[in-house]
Parts: C-alpha cells; sequence; structure tokens
C-alpha cells in the first residue's frame, strides 16, 4: 500500500521506524529535506503541508494519508476525501481539533466533561469576564506547544489576553494530568492504552518527564477511559487519538484537548507495550487485527529538550551515561539543529 | 558518523530500522535497488559488494564500516583498514570465517572446542576417510544457508562429496544446536546475550523454530559462554558475533561455526531484550557504551519462508491470524518477490 503522512518530524520518523516490520511504500510531504523522517521514506516529498495545491497533489500520489501534525490544509483533504482517499484521522477531525474554539464546542455539544469556558473574539471582550478568573486564554487557531496559551489569574493579566478569536477557559485545580491514547480501526473497534501521567514545567510550560502508567485510583481510571471512548466514537473516524485529560482536586477527570495522532505522550509504548502507538496506526491504516495495549513494564519518559541559550549544531551531553543505564532506551531525533525549548533534542525512555 | 553496510538483505533493513534510535548518516552497498535495506537508509549505492573496486570506493565514502553478509571482497577492506578505515568485524575475522577450512583451523589453532575434521582438496580425496564416516562434508568457499554442505553416512553417500576444497567434519550425535550472540565494543568490552536455541527442519536443512533462552543445564550454559568467549576474543575484533554451537548427547559443547555479525538467531532480541543484537552493534560502532543484554520476556522465532512451489510476487497468507495473537511481534521482510525454500518471506517473534 502506498501511504503518505503529512509532516516529516520526530514522530513521522518513529511512524516509519515501526513501519519496517510491515510492508507498506511510504510517502512524506515535507518542506525541509533534512527533516528527521526524510530517510526513513521511500520517497520525500518537499513542499508545504499548509498549501491547499500541494497537499492535493501529494494525496494523489498515495493510497492512504496520515497526520503527524495538525497543520496541515484541510480543505485539500476534504476533497482528497469526497475523491475516496482513506485519510487517518478523517479531515472534519483535524478541522475541528485544529481551532480550540471548535474543539471546545464539540467537547460541549457532545456531553464530554471539560472546563467551562467563554468564546471571545478581541482583547476588549475579557472586560466582562472579570468574574471568570482566574483562567487561562488559548488562542483558536495556531497555538502549538505552550504558544498560544497565556494564565489570566487576575483582572491585571488581561493586557496579556490575546486580541484574536480565543478561549477563555476557567482554571482548574489541577491534580494531575494525564493522556489516554486510543485506537479505532477501520471497522470501529476501539482499544485504549494505560494511560500516561505527565509532570509539566511550569517555566517552559512544557512536559518534563512522564511515567505510565499513571497513578490513578480505579474509579478515576475508569472514568477518564469512559470520557476517553465516549469522545473518540463522538469523532465517528478511524485513527490515532491522545485525550489528554486533567484530574482536578477533588478527582473529577476532564478534557483538556485532543491531538488526533500519534503523540509525544506515547513514546514509551514503542518498548513498554506489546504493540506501540506507531505499531497501531499501521495496523490500523493497513486494516490488520488491532495491537495488544497492554503494558509488558512500567515506564518513563524524560525529553531532551534544547537547552536555554543554546542555538545551532545539535550536541548531546551526557549521552554516555545515558546509555550506560540498564533499563534506559535512547532514541534521538535526528534534528541537525537545535534551539530552546520544546523538542529540538532527543528523548529518552526508561523501562523499569 | 558516516556508517557504510556492506549488503542490502533483511539484517541490514532491521540495523537501519533501529540505527533510527542513533544519529548516523547510512550507506548501503547492494546490487539490487529493491532490495530490503533500499529506503531505510540515506544513500544506496548500487554496486556488487564481492567487487574489489567496488568496495573500496564505497569504502571511501564512509568513516566505518560493517557487514550484513560474508561474502564481501576482503582484500577492499584490507586497502581500507590500512589506511584507517574502522571495520567491524576486522577484515581478517571476515577472511577467516568465508572460508570453512580456515574457520576450522582457526578453531583447531586456538583450543575451541569444534568437532574434528580433515581437509579435502577433491573428491577422490575421501577414499582415505572411510573411517572416518558417518561425517559432514562441507565446502570450503561459497557454502551458504544449507548449501554447500552435505551429509556422508555412508561409503555409497561419498558420489554426493564435493569435488573442490572442503571440510570432511565428523557427525557428531546432536541434542540440540544453540547460538550465542556476543558484542565486542572497540575498547576489547564484552557483552554475551542468553543462548538461543534452534529447532531445524531436517528437509530444508534450515531452522524451523528457535527459543530463548535456550533449554540449557547450567553448568552447560556455563561452558558454552566460556568457549563463546574464548573464541570472540582470539578474534581479537570488535563487533558482533553469533557463535552456533552443538550439545552433543553426553552434554559436550561443540561449536559448529561463527557468523561475524548481526544473525537471525538474534531477532527475538528486539522486542525480547534491553539492547537488541542490532542496537548493540550500533553502540559497537558509535562508541557508545555497550547495551545490556538481559532479557525482558522469554522469546520465541518462527521464520515464515517462501512455500514450495511458489515463486513469484509474494503474498502473506495467514497473516491476520498471527497479528491478532496478543504476544506476536511480525517483521516483513519487505522482499518483493519469494521464492521457496530460505528466508524469502517474513519471520515473526513470539514474547510469552
Amino acid at each position: 500500500m502506498k501511504l503518505g503522512i503529512l509532516g516529516g518530524g520526530q514522530l513521522g520518523r518513529m511512524l516509519l521506524q515501526a513501519g519496517a516490520n510491515y510492508t507498506a511504500e511510504t510517502y512524506v510531504l515535507e518542506n525541509d529535506p533534512r527533516c528527521p523522517a526524510a530517510d526513513f521514506c521511500h520517497h520525500l516529498v518537499v513542499g508545504d503541508i499548509r498549501d491547499r495545491d500541494t497537499v492535493y497533489r501529494f494525496g494523489k500520489m498515495v493510497e492512504a494519508l496520515t497526520i503527524e501534525i495538525e497543520s496541515v490544509n484541510v480543505d485539500a483533504l476534504d476533497d482528497l476525501e469526497k475523491e475516496g482517499l482513506a485519510i487517518y484521522p478523517k479531515p472534519a477531525v483535524i478541522r475541528l481539533i485544529q481551532n480550540k474554539i471548535r474543539q471546545k464546542e464539540f467537547y460541549q455539544t457532545h456531553g464530554i466533561p471539560s472546563p467551562a469556558f467563554v468564546v471571545t473574539q478581541q482583547r476588549s471582550d475579557l472586560a466582562q469576564y472579570h468574574g471568570f478568573l482566574p483562567a487561562v486564554h488559548k488562542l483558536g487557531e495556531g497555538g502549538y506547544d505552550g504558544k498560544g496559551v497565556v494564565v489570566l489569574n487576575q483582572i491585571a493579566d488581561l493586557e496579556k489576553a490575546f486580541d484574536q478569536p480565543a478561549v477563555l477557559e476557567k482554571k482548574c485545580a489541577i491534580a494531575q494530568e494525564i493522556s489516554l491514547i486510543v485506537g479505532v480501526g477501520q471497522n470501529g473497534e476501539v482499544v485504549v492504552y494505560p494511560p500516561a501521567e505527565m509532570i509539566v514545567n511550569p517555566d517552559l510550560n512544557l512536559l518534563d518527564y512522564q511515567l505510565s502508567p499513571a497513578r490513578l485510583a480505579e474509579k478515576t481510571l475508569w472514568v477518564a477511559e469512559a470520557i476517553a471512548l465516549k469522545l473518540v466514537r463522538a469523532f465517528q473516524s478511524p485513527g490515532l487519538f491522545a485525550v489528554e485529560m486533567f484530574v482536578d482536586k477533588a478527582g473529577e477527570v476532564w478534557v483538556n484537548e485532543t491531538a488526533p495522532r500519534v503523540h509525544n505522550s506515547g513514546h514509551h509504548s514503542i518498548e513498554g507495550n506489546y504493540s506501540s502507538q506507531y505499531d497501531q496506526l499501521w495496523r490500523i491504516m493497513l486494516g490488520y487485527p488491532l495491537g495488544n495495549t497492554a503494558p509488558l513494564l512500567p515506564a518513563a519518559i524524560v525529553n531532551l529538550i534544547g537547552e536555554e541559550g543554546h542555538s545551532g549544531e545539535a550536541v548531546y551531553e551526557g549521552l554516555e551515561q545515558v546509555l550506560k543505564m540498564d533499563k534506559a532506551f535512547v532514541h534521538l531525533y535526528g534534528k541537525k539543529q537545535t534551539k530552546p525549548g520544546p523538542k529540538n533534542g532527543p528523548c529518552h525512555h526508561l523501562v523499569k
């Protein structure tokens, strides 16, 4: 099968790495010819995943299509879907997830517990919501990885609010952040991975490290699983989904947001679970039986991120010490350049 | 680092798959542009691994070199080594292993237990060794995967003997066939994997299935490990080695032959051990600390081989049933064409 991936980052690279167990002919669309996925696909097509014509032409080369990042041109995907192309997930799901306003409204419409919110069109709208603080202001479109989100604790913070369409979401008393990865087969069959627990670095507003399985009371786990299942069924689309949730101090579970693709919170599944999230997506796309999500062993993930103040050629300090650890698995993303902050460097997993 | 692999078969593909965890720039030399490794390397160079000039020119493109098959031009490797290229294993080891006569003589010289043998130059030489039967006649050069080996049980079988330089090896009363994979670092550090036990199909003289760890008495395991370690130390070369051994009915351990590279008897280490044989070879070549050879779980391997009577486009029957097994891992080699017999099809692993 000819399978196209929109985006050539580290998630694409890892998807292709797992794909070497099967026999698909792979195509990657990505602007950067030196991207992490470039040398693990059969065909690299250099082009912009946000450009309608480029995505459409790329889609005509393949028999099925998936994404490794949401910021793709969905109009082209709509056209391709109408013409019969299999797309994982369906373009309608990507469209609603691309926009945080639509995403929140979807949760509301489908009775998915998610923090209370109002929609704001410009900064001046916030004046009427003083009583809604403390809250989190999230840009409707274009936010990514901690960008496009500001915390508004008090009225003085309102000047930091976005002057574009955004969601103002009531801040909840977060006890834990968890991620549940769910696979949905072409026939609607659903499999759920044990949840991972994300420990966030408050300065960078980025994942610091992660534990799997999450430390949850059994009833909380049941509720989280039920919510994730209800949500992916509402999407009515095959594919792989990472549902990010909060557990509040009262033990209630709330959906924060969903990624309709393989996700950084699932890296540990490569060694830690019988079928990894990447293997699972291949099984879904190839029409194979879904894989076993059971864990082999508990796992932790540490993301190595680009150091503050260093931009340029990537250097891996301390790699030797990590490689000496008996139960650590190292996955370098193969990025040539590093910048301070998110995911410019490698990540590694400890499976205890 | 620029790393070259001589050969582009399934072992090369799996080595490259593991290499995606690190950042080497990979080069593959292989005649067939549609070989299994073709789409998982940075640079595919189409050419003959047995041709001196081709191998030499390929070696000049890279900073280190390894093999995924022994039948390479060693004269070129000798030249490259003299000019400072790092080669895993050293060309001298490949040269002695390419020829079964030299290999047996090496075992003898270094006190490695291996079945008694005599060297024969032509078929007529065998007349004087009637008393040596039952024996196995092994072609000095060019044998591979069950080819180049005939069993001579009685005098009437002598007409099947090779009329070229060969080894006549006393048949031993085999109770078990085992394989020990050993990694040797650039600094001489050695790590050993738990042995695998190979169950051979007597009709095809090929591996039928495999268990790991092998069912061995503890003392037999100690002896096997000690012999494997003595052998790889005698090679005086970094690299990865699969030492194939017989355990006879008296519990004695004998070296059958050695592969100086990643080996089919180590596929299960991909999921079954903390550091797979492929990961281990990367660590050796990149100068990283050696990996943990401990098993996560016991494992079995079944090789799916090309069906008798079917040549042509590869078809995978029963794949769906295997993919439904909770603890099976499937690895298809991506070969476009299949032939009856060895390793034209996929393999899969069961980790219980």
